[in-house]
């Protein structure tokens, strides 16, 4: 019998937040205490999360019969906001995984987190801002009755991340080849109608709602491919853009804009964007502080510049420190950030130059420049020196940079990763990036990882990064107006998943789908939970298995990125190429023999990949050009290898399906069919996928599959 | 020192009337002979085309200072009106190539052609219509100064083909993948603005007179593609095409239109369209009443059914027979014809099934329909079984249809050949087409041709497919809004010869462009003509050379279909593969191995086509899969072929290049400068093309290249 999702056709699925979820809270006792409060401290920001607390318990109580009472009349569960001289109870026990570094992060961030008091049955919440007071709430709603049930004691909670933020890649207009929101798959813009900010904007509230839920507090509401029409956003659509500011306000989440480092000419009619030019800094002091006039909390701006067409800099002759500092200037007096990418290369390459290697271009262009970005630029890094890749090495700049402020920039959306048709839950691929050592062997205990880099805890990180907490995380939303907000409703998992490891990084993947599970699907059975880990925990491996091999990327078809092309990619521009050829597959990226590449890495990785012998199987063709008869530690050659992943990846595809019919009369219709659905297509892709790709390399190498399967 | 060809920014292109091509004529005293003519047998095409004659003579005359006299004032040229009645002077000379069958063409097209008749300095052009006159008084154009400088003589001219016809693949709306115009490389189109018909149709009247020059008479005005808004113009929209067809008819031109199998639905709101229903006859009785009563002259409809996604009586288990005679029923009574294509095929083939073969598709598909057509319906076949490629096969249906009325669909719009951004003069390949001969060695002299075939003259032809003088022949236009009407200026020549080759395939293709450069280019220098040769006579050759060889076909980009890619349809359900792996290359469509489709040619080809030791070279790769070390029969190997002609064709681009250089400021600076733009990017493709391919194939084969020259 389904599940009662409290689904309608007209409105968007309840994602996460069914009010199920909200039973456990919402039959008790609940107070809001806001007696240590001067309010006069408030800003619009905290002003509106105030009365957002207050509708949340209100909202709770009616639906599952509990009450909302005073502080004073013994709740089962209080609010309480302690005001801003507050401080983290001095016996408080951590409740991250990692607890070397807290008191650093509490100096980062002295304002973010709760602490939660349980004692005699009761649970008291207290928290210095009333965003954070809405987080921990969302915290006791997510344990269910277990935060009411457990043990005494106290824990304190803070995010890692100082700055936890989502990028829409969304354009205002349709555009006629990419649609209305870059790289999305889940229909049109929450934000924008087609030309016009939409009229109605509850939904973004509801949205807003999801992130508070998972901590995310920054959204960035416009591709950063910043189209004319997007451009103006900036100036003339100002009060449109205080209005999604304020529908996102009332769950704590600012806004932030992508603006086009062209801006001082194509809307301010200078003769020049010239970084260094006066008139220039002006035009960007002026219009940051139009904005700030419009939006008190406004966030800051996030800039790709001489990326892939777009403009900056380098057409002045100056550097991206440069350009990032001019935006700085203009947002500091306003507390506000600039997010400057880094996905800067060469997106003209020639393929017949092999000296040319695109995965060198961040480090080669960002590196040099560490210490020369003023305290309010955040560097974006992508996680990988290429682009979203299923797999990839993680981008040497991440441990580059000790002086600047640097986020990893992940990718929620499934660009590279099956496009919301495919189920691909990519919590452990993050996992594993979050969780890299780039100065130390994988086997390495509690040493640093990409995740201290990014909050503040790198080595040798200068005071101001670690004051900052660091640049903190990014990632490209998946979210658009599909009812399902994901357009596959497992897609859901991956963005739960992300805003839970901007707080915790050290957070187990498969947790955080239990927890998932539990929410999205309230008093789901064993038989469906199994089902669902069935189908999700392994699904990135899965992807992985049936599309490029060990590490070699893309392979895609060209433009929309979907289904393979092997050739697709070999000859173009874009410098990436596998250099495929009778004989073997790979690039070449030592120092010995190659791009070079490996050298950006601090030891011990610099000489871990230098080696075919020590370089991991699942990177290998990423950074070497082998034999297709080379045998891999895995003790198959490379050859075989990529036949047997191909197999199993499609037979997986199938075991996914048939655990689905299993279970899938155990939620409401619509998302059974939509799962149904998709998973079709997913297993109809990875047939094609495994017979291109198996028919490819037996025609260039004409090695058999060593169990005589069938390739064409 | 630019000549001048008439042309300012405002004006399009004169193309090869400029009017300086005028000036022999133009000089002379000329009469309009109309004594003999019955005027109120007269319909609206003629009596348009009378205004259009009297025009023509008195603009001449304008330009030029002669003078337009009585016919009984000794004029040096009376075109003179013999009215139906007229017939062919029993002495006349033919003035064809081929002399056999002419008493058949007279009696097939009896109201076509013209005789000039030259005595005593003096010439007389007579024709039984406006429109032939018309026709006869351009050929006086073209000859200039010879016209009335030769020796005393009568002539008889009459196009070969009864139906002379452009199809137009345009479109009303602006689609935002494909243009406005599908497969145009030559901007907008010249009849519709974005969304509706031209205000201003001058320009299409103009292109009327273009094409009246070479003897087309024939236009289908929306592309084959029939989307939602093109639909309309069959119904709704009919007052406005009835301007357009106003605008061409001043030239003798007649409208066609493609319409959509579905319009009874789509349109009528019927339940069904199919074709044995009686409401569905009865709908297309009554849509052509309403077409006919709009415009007398309409030619007649244009169907692509069952193709690529468009509808067709597949879906009520219907033949393409049905299909067609239920339309040709609903216009016999006006006279009007069905151009019904043969171009069916599937589209969603799997790569994995070597067994389907998409050159197989128009022969298994129509062959057997032979006989079941009605009279008025011309069954449009492509020249080759795929799909417009730079060589292919010609179609076996053009040697299996004896009694049907076949037409050879041309494509002069240069898909596959270049998109107009190169230099591919496409005459000699027509020239090749036309003259291939089905049951004869290609040695043969006198034997049955392509040409006679589409004309009616094939072995076993039926009475009426005789009577009616075959289905004519069809091209793909390449014309758009363009100034130079063809985006790149030497596409002109491709339109040019195109219309002369339907009157007369028989004609000499350097002949041709000879014609044509004295026409565009009045007063050419024997350096600039010899320059336009030397670039073009051989360039289609060249494109050849530098692009797929050995007639193993595409290989471009998929979708837009411009550039090298050469896996890029290799794993499409398109059914256009190579089947290259590391040994070798090519489609077996051998009887004995292959997927029997030579079986589908008379003898002798069916037998030269089966073995690679008898197969053309320039087809190896269509009919076999080789070896790469097979040894062709001009004594190199098919890899070191494939080096050898890529290398070849881009030297050849770069003499191009330079050709232009010597010769360009001999021409307007608008047509040198669009010319050498053109150029540079036909030679930055060329050697794209040389490198992607060879690259490719040194990969897969492992043979290096005999001589050493540099592949990636």
């Amino acid at each position: 019998m389904p599940l009662d999702l409290d689904a309608t056709d007209a409105a968007p699925h309840p994602a996460w937040l069914p009010d199920a979820a909200l039973a456990a809270a919402g039959g008790r006792r609940l107070a809001l205490d806001l007696t240590s409060v001067d309010a006069g401290r408030h800003g619009v920001l905290d002003r509106a999360v105030l009365g957002t607390l207050a509708t949340e318990l209100e909202r709770a109580v009616a639906a599952h019969g509990g009450a909302v009472v005073a502080a004073t009349d013994s709740p089962d569960l209080t609010l309480r906001l302690t005001g801003l001289a507050g401080t983290t109870p001095a016996d408080a026990t951590s409740v991250r995984g990692d607890s070397a570094g807290e008191a650093d992060r509490a100096a980062a961030g002295p304002h973010d987190g709760f602490t939660v008091v349980r004692a005699d049955g009761r649970v008291t919440v207290t928290a210095a801002t009333p965003t954070s007071l809405l987080h921990g709430w969302f915290e006791v709603v997510r344990q269910g009755e277990a935060a009411f049930t457990g043990a005494d004691g106290v824990a304190h909670r803070a995010p890692a991340a100082a700055l936890r933020m989502l990028d829409h890649w969304d354009n205002v207009d349709v555009h006629p080849v990419m649609g209305q929101v870059e790289r999305g798959y889940a229909g049109g813009s929450i934000f924008y109608d087609a030309g016009v900010v939409r009229a109605d904007l509850s939904r973004v509230t509801t949205y807003a709602r999801l992130l508070a839920a998972v901590g995310i507090d920054r959204v960035s509401i416009n591709n950063v491919n910043v189209h004319a029409r997007e451009a103006r956003l900036l100036t003339d659509d100002l009060p449109e853009v205080a209005r999604i500011a304020a529908a996102l306000r009332p769950y704590g989440v600012r806004i932030h804009l992508s603006v086009s480092f062209a801006a001082p000419m194509t809307l301010g009619g200078l003769a020049t964007s010239d970084p260094l030019d006066e008139d220039v800094r002006a035009w960007w002091r002026d219009a940051a502080d139009r904005v700030w006039e419009a939006i008190p909390d406004f966030g800051g701006f996030v800039v790709k510049a001489d990326s892939e067409g777009q403009p900056g800099p380098f057409a002045y002759g100056r550097d991206h420190a440069d350009g990032a500092n001019v935006l700085a200037e203009a947002v500091a007096p306003h507390g506000g950030l600039v997010h400057w990418r880094a996905f800067v290369y060469n997106h003209t390459q020639d393929w017949r130059d092999r000296s040319t290697d695109r995965a060198r271009a961040a480090f080669d262009h960002f590196a040099p420049l560490d210490g020369r970005f003023a305290d309010n630029v955040v560097v974006q890094v992508k996680h990988g020196p290429l682009d979203f890749q299923t797999r990839e090495a993680v981008s040497p700049v991440l441990a580059a940079m000790p002086r600047t402020r640097l986020a990893l920039e992940l990718q929620v959306t499934q660009e590279y990763t099956g496009q919301q048709r495919h189920a691909c839950y990519l919590g452990p691929w993050w996992g594993e990036l979050l969780g890299f050592r780039p100065w130390d062997g994988a086997a390495a205990e509690g040493a640093t990882t990409v995740a201290d880099v990014v909050t503040g805890h790198g080595p040798d990180a200068a005071p101001a990064v670690v004051a900052a907490g660091g640049g903190g995380i990014a990632a490209v939303s998946n979210v658009g107006d599909d009812r399902f907000w994901t357009g596959h409703p497992f897609a859901q998992a991956n963005l739960y998943a992300f805003g839970r490891l901007t707080w915790d990084p050290t957070l187990d993947a498969t947790a955080l789908l239990d927890e998932w599970v539990s929410l999205t699907f309230p008093g789901a059975s064993p038989a469906l939970r199994d089902a669902l880990h069935g189908i999700l925990d392994g699904s990135w491996r899965t992807y992985e298995r049936y599309t490029a091999p060990l590490g070699v990327g893309f392979m895609v078809r060209p433009g929309h990125h979907y289904g393979p092309d092997v050739d697709g990619y070999e000859y173009t521009p874009w410098g990436t190429y596998h250099f495929a050829d009778r004989d073997g597959i790979g690039v070449d990226r030592t120092r010995a023999t190659g791009t070079g590449y490996t050298g950006q890495y601090p030891a011990p990785w610099r000489d871990v990949y230098e080696s075919p012998d020590t370089c991991p199987d699942e990177l290998l063709l990423f950074f070497h050009h082998v034999p297709y008869t080379h045998v891999l530690h895995s003790g198959v050659s490379v050859v075989q290898h990529v036949y047997d992943t191909h197999f199993a990846g499609v037979e997986q595809v199938e075991a996914m399906v048939a655990r689905w019919e299993e279970v899938a009369a155990e939620v409401p219709t619509d998302v059974a069919d939509r799962v149904r659905e998709r998973l079709a297509e997913q297993l109809r892709s990875a047939v094609e996928w495994r017979d291109q790709v198996n028919t490819y390399f037996l025609r260039k190498s004409g090695i058999p599959d060593a169990h005589g399967r069938t390739i064409y």
